[in-house]
């Protein structure tokens, strides 16, 4: 029962997360022309998908893997390597929407780097960066003490949060302000509400849904793996399943 | 020792939280001439003050009120009330900034509630006065069981957090759509930098440092009351003490 509401949970967010990356998508795609990889603004356009994909969705999901119950049996170290690829992945996914980024501003003799966007979207991908690697280099490779990694763990725990929620405010005011830029001479203003900034608007409104859920999801200890030594009757979900 | 430290980052944080008010009162006062609560653009430079100062840091003060150790011994009335009171506070500053933005746009024929900024902030005020409410007639008036308290509390905990989290973002984005407005047409456009793009950036760096510190404090369990039934000679603060 409880195992099953698990999965519908995950059901949700998998059809949400792919709602915000399909809209950030179609955003691209409709109101400003597609994708190019060409220091063109069509280049530009794969900013924001890629940091929705990466910063948001995918590293997410790489956040919630000590989540699914078959983690929370057996051996761990398949569980953190999944863990560790799927992260790896999205900052790989990040790294690519700041290169889009990067290349159209040079191409373009724009400055970087100037909004209070980019501030903290550049201090959300270091941030980032950092947790991956004190990551890798506490809780997968084998040398750390027990001691250590008990020591970092709620660290860790928290800066994954809390990075999820840099990423969502970067990327809230990331939608605001391309929306100023696209529609400061349309027809239709911004201020009149048009198409596109209805849709944009509700994708960024979508995001920062399913980041809370997903927020959510990771603090809710009655998802969360037993630590060593608790014994595993005692968790809900099995306690159920009895 | 532990409270020694408590006090200490409750000193940082009130140190912090004072400077992201004064800041975005010297923002306001040095580039925008000033405040005046008249209708004109000097009524509009209340909006940022308003909520900095209640949606996050009177918000912020409100939420940590359980985490002073004074509030763990003793009957927990008294505390409720000054927790739901200074909320309260936080709230009655929120609605005069929304105020002040209304009345602005209103008397300059500016449309409202347009952007994603306004859309993210409105969704934040209105699940903080939803938490508001129910927080009050469940945990404050004396009808609810126990059960509905213990039940309703981790969702009342988890919602506490996100507002904040939803108000940085709300701010974060604030800023930089106002900063996109006020250098559209100077002589030193926003992507030079010029000195109040980089103060008010700052500013909102420092409202997001806040914020985290305050979300580490509020997640933090060594922190936290004891439960009823839980000796508080078992909390870390009082083993110290001992």
């Amino acid at each position: 029962m409880a195992e099953g509401r698990f999965y519908l949970l995950v059901l949700a967010l998998s059809s949400l997360g792919s709602v915000c990356v399909l809209f950030t998508v179609y955003w691209m795609w409709n109101w400003h022309g597609g994708f190019a990889w060409d220091g063109s603004t069509l280049m530009f356009n794969c900013h924001p998908v890629l940091m929705v994909a990466g910063m948001v969705v995918v590293y997410s999901a790489a956040s919630l893997v000590y989540r699914l119950p078959q983690s929370w049996v057996g051996p761990k170290l398949p569980w953190k390597v999944a863990h560790a690829s799927l992260h790896l992945l999205a900052f790989l996914l990040t790294v690519l929407g700041l290169v889009a980024v990067f290349r159209y501003h040079n191409s373009k003799h724009i400055a970087n780097l100037y909004s209070l966007h980019s501030w903290l979207g550049i201090t959300a991908v270091f941030l980032f960066a950092c947790q991956w690697l004190l990551g890798f280099a506490v809780f997968l490779l084998p040398w750390a003490s027990l001691q250590l990694r008990s020591l970092l763990k709620p660290v860790h725990v928290f800066f994954g949060a809390s990075i999820l929620a840099l990423a969502m405010a970067s990327v809230i005011s990331g939608i605001n302000e391309k929306l100023f830029f696209s529609l400061k001479n349309a027809t239709r203003p911004y201020s009149s509400l048009p198409g596109e900034a209805v849709f944009a608007n509700s994708t960024g409104m979508l995001v920062v849904a399913f980041g809370l859920l997903v927020l959510y999801l990771l603090q809710a200890s009655s998802w969360k793996r037993p630590e060593v030594g608790v014994t595993t009757e005692g968790q809900p979900l099995l306690r159920e399943r009895e």
